[in-house]
Order: structure tokens, then sequence, then C-alpha cells
């Protein structure tokens, strides 16, 4: 008998998506679904960037150069420079998203059997990608009363070993909206150094502090050769459908293995490199308004759940994720039923379970991901069904 | 001293991408290059998919359905079922270009350290993403002097093991040009059955076979759950840059393992979708004006490296490939020498040497791949360029 393999076996479904069919039900049943469970924003994508696209008049729809448009690669070296960022068009290869840049980077870098050390609850993607890459992940587990800091860099040491060849973050942190401090990164960088190991940097949201600017990974001074940034159009601009990254390294043999596989994969989107080129014009006080925008719904979000009886939820410094601690035993279910079964004037809402953030079992079950990118009228009404779901909740388990 | 991993380095270059900083080097130079190393036709994009893409006036560019957008994949369906293959929706799933449509297979059907049967030379991407995904290609040798028809039944039988799971074809194929008789295919489907394989199949360029038409493998009756197709729009609308392709199946246990795959990348370009679906629309005949084009440049191609004194070549049925046997020793250096060295009249020609097409060491050192995707007086530019140096390189090996 044929059977698919091992690891598609083992691949987890994506805790953001794996309830999407519930969703789909409840909206042939005509209920509205507020959708805080994806990193989906409401905000519009500049205009600036589907103009560039009806503009481009190509009359062929050619492959780009495998490591992306030159002129698309210089623009985004000069916007790192805008920010203090010291690389120039080399030290970047445009990817397929974020997801293709972590994924290049994880083949480039590690071979299968190496570890990675990550500090969870993490984007559960990444399961996915070290699954492919064959890679395995070494959770260090922060914890919501501590705002999801970094863990004490003690319980880093005591995780390496032979095989463990990088340590990963995500800053500002999806899913915990925690932003690293200039300090814990500087324990990291000196971590890395001492232990010989690459950082990977999941840097989708530095636009997205709201207490203060993010300090790139890749200014950490005497590590340059260490630090492999990934970076994405998707959040910044609101263009998650264009799937356009970058990795971004000074480490030249690393851009040399991760252009092989760029060039086994041909090329990135072509339309969509034009659109994000684009984008990179745009005024440098473009990230104000959404920034301000996200802040507010930031704090409208925070203020309805920690009026909830039994909710637990610090304020998030950045990105557009909120944890919160339900008073429910299992997340996985609760969310489920609101999909099935909960209506609220024929509303219900859609969240992501947290214990798919976590890869030591039992964690997160009681804790799920909140993405307010809904306006303010929206994020209102769907923490309306979630309290009132969570009145209703108790009642229905008794059944 | 941090390292890059071991498939980072042994990750091959592309064979038909590794010369461009030579081609980069001779344009700086003012020097005009016909382009026959790589399959970018210059074929007009069909108008109606980039008029789709400004016509969707979308507000957010955002993701789309992992598995790619519904109303997509059921025009898809549609189009195979004009072509007498019997799916529906349920089995494709959109993938980045056939690419990850390759990689994903790989994912889902092979475990790192599984093997698969490939008819040599092949399309030489493949060695990437069986690096990828850990996987071994075990060659059979085709040979240019049979037009490269698939290789005795036989020969694969003595290479099955019990770590082989499956066999991997391209047909029409890249880089031979050759199309699989239906006998041929017959006897690839029921070896698999007999020996309990997957088959994969490359079906990028169906459209493009100039002798009758290709036989899908999704047709082969009694292993419907075995067969995993892979498809293109990239060469079908000469739209390669919009990396769309699919991957299509009646076994639904692959297509829930690569749909897991497919979410962890989120999903294909928003954009790009938008344009392959409007394709969709053209009308039945819309191939046949390319068909005959290529046909015609396929003639012209064959005609004049047939007059060429030492070279050898068939004419290839379908595809727009042409592999030659050239009277040199080793093509990567004739081919690099052409790109530094060669000029007439202040042109050059970049062809992809066939080596890194074989994966048996020594074989392809005298072969090319020559892809007929400029117009026809461009081809009989490139063709005097061929001419003169091969004229002129005996006498360059000589200083």
């Amino acid at each position: 008998m044929i059977t698919i393999s091992e690891r598609g076996k083992n691949m987890p479904s994506s805790p953001i998506r794996k309830l999407a069919s519930f969703a789909d039900a409840a909206k042939k049943e005509g209920v509205k679904v507020y959708h805080l469970n994806i990193g989906q924003p409401d905000i519009e994508t500049p205009a600036i960037m589907m103009e560039a696209v009806s503009n481009a008049h190509l009359k062929v729809l050619e492959y780009t150069d495998s490591a992306g448009i030159l002129s698309f690669r210089k623009k985004l070296a000069e916007y790192y420079n805008s920010k203090n960022i010291d690389v120039d068009y080399n030290d970047i290869l445009i990817t397929i998203g974020g997801s293709e840049g972590i994924l290049f980077a994880f083949m480039a870098c590690l071979d299968a059997g190496d570890e990675i050390i990550v500090p969870e609850p993490f984007y559960a993607n990444y399961i996915g990608f070290a699954m492919a890459a064959g890679i395995k992940i070494i959770p260090i587990t922060s914890s919501i009363e501590s705002g999801f800091a970094l863990p004490p860099i003690e319980s880093f040491k005591e995780k390496i070993r032979d095989k463990t060849k990088g340590i990963f973050i995500c800053n500002p942190n999806n899913p915990t909206g925690y932003v690293y401090s200039e300090d814990e990164l500087l324990q990291i960088r000196d971590l890395i150094k001492e232990k010989d190991l690459y950082l990977f940097s999941d840097e989708a949201y530095t636009e997205f502090s709201y207490e203060g600017k993010v300090k790139s990974t890749l200014t950490l001074e005497g590590v340059e050769d260490r630090v492999i940034m990934i970076d994405t159009f998707s959040k910044k601009y609101s263009a998650c459908g264009a799937r356009i990254g970058a990795l971004v390294t000074k480490n030249k043999e690393v851009i040399e293995a991760v252009m092989k596989f760029s060039q086994a994969r041909l090329s990135p989107p072509t339309l969509e490199q034009i659109a994000a080129e684009a984008a990179l014009g745009l005024p440098a006080d473009y990230f104000e308004a959404t920034r301000a925008e996200y802040k507010n719904r930031r704090d409208t979000l925070i203020g309805r759940l920690s009026k909830m009886e039994g909710v637990y939820c610090q304020s998030p410094q950045g990105a557009f994720y909120a944890m919160a601690k339900l008073p429910v035993i299992d997340t996985d279910a609760f969310c489920q039923w609101l999909l099935t079964d909960f209506r609220l004037s024929n509303t219900t809402i859609m969240l992501a379970p947290a214990s798919g953030f976590y890869t030591t079992p039992g964690l997160g079950k009681d804790e799920v991901r909140l993405a307010y990118v809904l306006n303010q009228t929206d994020i209102n009404a769907a923490m309306d069904c979630l309290e009132a779901a969570l009145k209703a909740y108790p009642q229905h388990l008794r059944k």
C-alpha cells in the first residue's frame, strides 16, 4: 500500500487556519464571523502599489533575477539604511514572503537533525518550516505573567548542546506582541558569540512598536556574520497576498547558499515585486498613521479584555497580536464551539487557540491569540461576542 | 567557526542561471546576448491576464485560501475536464509555480533518504528540490541517439529497491523535448502498480506538442491514487513571472498532507492568481497560434543545427527545448567562453551546458540545451553566432 511520508503525517495543521472549515460553515448559514484569528489587516494597501502594477504595462510577464529585481533590492537597502541598518543590496535576497525566507535560512544554515532554540509561544508555522527542513525546535517557555519577556539567558544555556546551531527570535513578537529590550538583545548577542550560534530573527512587525523603536538584530555589533534577518512586506504595507519578503544577512556564504535555493525556485512573483518596490517610495511618515491606528485598536481590545471576568491579558508593546488567558480549560474546543454553536445576534468570533503556538505539551491550553486587525467598531463587536460567549460556555459544558 | 549547512554546500548552482554573471558582464560592454539558455519565452502574455489584475481594484491585497482562490481552482478543473482529465477542484491545490508543486509532492510523499528514479537528462532544478527534501534521485540514462526515448523498463526494475518510492517523469520533456508515447506511459503505469510506487509527472509543457496530443498521467487507469501531476502557468501562457502552478492528484491523503505544507506558507501570490484565473477564460484555440509559432522556431533551429559540422541533434516533438551534441570536449567551458570571449558583430549566444541536467558523472559534457524561445530572426542570428563560434573555438583552445 502506498502511503504518504512520515513528515506529511506529522506536519501540524496551522492553528490559525485549521478551524477555517467551521468558519466557512457558519458563514454559509449567514453568520457574521469576526476574524481575530489571522494577521490579515483590514488596512488599505497603499494605492501606489496597485498603480505601479497597472502602470508597468508588461508585454511579457517574465521571470526576474532569482535574487529579486535589482532596483527593488537597492531601494530596500536604502530603506534599511534610513533606519540606521548598514546593509547594501548584496546582503538582500527577495523571498516569497517571510515564509520562504525562514525556510531558506534553515536550509542554508542547518542540516537535518540540527537544533535551534526558540522562545515559546512562537509563530506556529515555524514548526512547519522546521519539519520541511528536518530540523528540531527546542522551546524555552516565556510566561504570560511576565508579559512574555525573554526567559533568563541561563535557561538558553542549559539547552545548548552539540546539535544546537542557532537561536530564533521574532521581534516584535508574534503571537505575544512582546518587544525585546536592547538589554535582552545584547544578552542574546553575547550568547550566540560565546556558543558559536546563528541568530535567526523574524522582524516582520518592526514598524509596529507602540512604546519606542525596535532594535534590529542587524545592528548588533560583533555578530554581523551570525545574524540572518527575515523581513516581509505583508504586514508593513497590508500586502499579505503579495508574498514578498526578504532575507538579509552580512554573511556572504549564507547569501551564496540561499541564492542556490533561490535559483531552484527561479524567482519571486514579478507583479508583486513591482508593487513592493513602489511601496518603498512612500513618505517616511507613512507608518505613523497605521501605527496610531493599531495602537488605538490595541487599547480598545485590551480595555475590553481587562474587564472580562477571569480573562488575563497584558498590554502588548508591538505587532498586532495579544495573548489572553481565558477562563476555559481547552481553548481548542472553545474556539471551535464559538464557530459551530455560539451566536450573538447572528455574529460570532474566530480566535486562534494558543496550544498550536507552544511545542511543550499541555501549554497554552487556556490561552488564545487575538489579532487586532479589525477596525474599532468591529473589535468592540467581537469583544461583545467573546464576553457573551465566556458567560454562556460553562452552561454549554454542563449539558 | 560558524558554517553553512552541508546541503547548502552541496546544493548545485542552476546550470541555466550559473553563467548569468558572465552574460551580465558582456551586456555591460554593450554586447547583444541571445538567450537560448533559459525557457523564458518572448511570446506576449495574454493581455486579458494583466487586465484582470488592473480591473480587480483590490482595496486590500489579502492572503487567499492556502489551496488557492476557489473560483480559480474550479475553472482549472474545467480546463482539465475539457482535456478529458477527470478531476474536480478538490483534487487541485494552487502552488507557487510548478517548482513549489514538485517540492510539496516530495515533502508529502517521501521522507528523507527515500529514492525516486528519474530518466536523465532531467530538469536540473529537480536536484535542488530533492536536496531540499533530503531525498535521492537515481538516474536512468536516456541517450541522444535514441532521441531520449524512455529507457527499457527493465533498466528501471534493476534500480528499484526498498527505498524506492516513485518514478518522476517530465512529459513533454525538459530538457530533451521528447514526448512519451502512450505505450511508454502504459509501461510506466504497469511498473508503478507492480512495484507499489508513486508516479510524479511534470506536465508543464503539455500544450506544446507538435506531432500529436500528449497523454496526461492523470488519465492512466488503475493508478489514480499513485499519480501526482504538476502543472504550471509559466510556459502555457508565457507567464513565467507569475509563479503560479498546481499540484493535481486523486489521492486524498496526499492532498491533505500537501495542504498542511501549503498552510505553512500561507498562500500563493494573490494578483498572479487573478491573472492566471483570467487566462483560463481564453478561447480553446488560444494555444494553436503559439504552438504553430514554436513549431516553426523548432524547425528553424534544427534546420540550422543540422547543417553545422560535428553537431548532432534530433528534432524534438514537444516543449521548446532541444539537446544538441557539439564538437567540443567541455560545454561548460565553451558556454562560458561564448560569453567572455566570443563576439560576432558584437553579439553572442548564451546556452545551458548539459552536464547540469545529468547526475551520472561525466555525462552530457559535450551537449547543450537550447531553448527556442526567441523569434525566428533572433534564432537565426543566434545560430550564426554558434556556427562561427564552433569554427573559432578550436583555435582558441590551441592558444
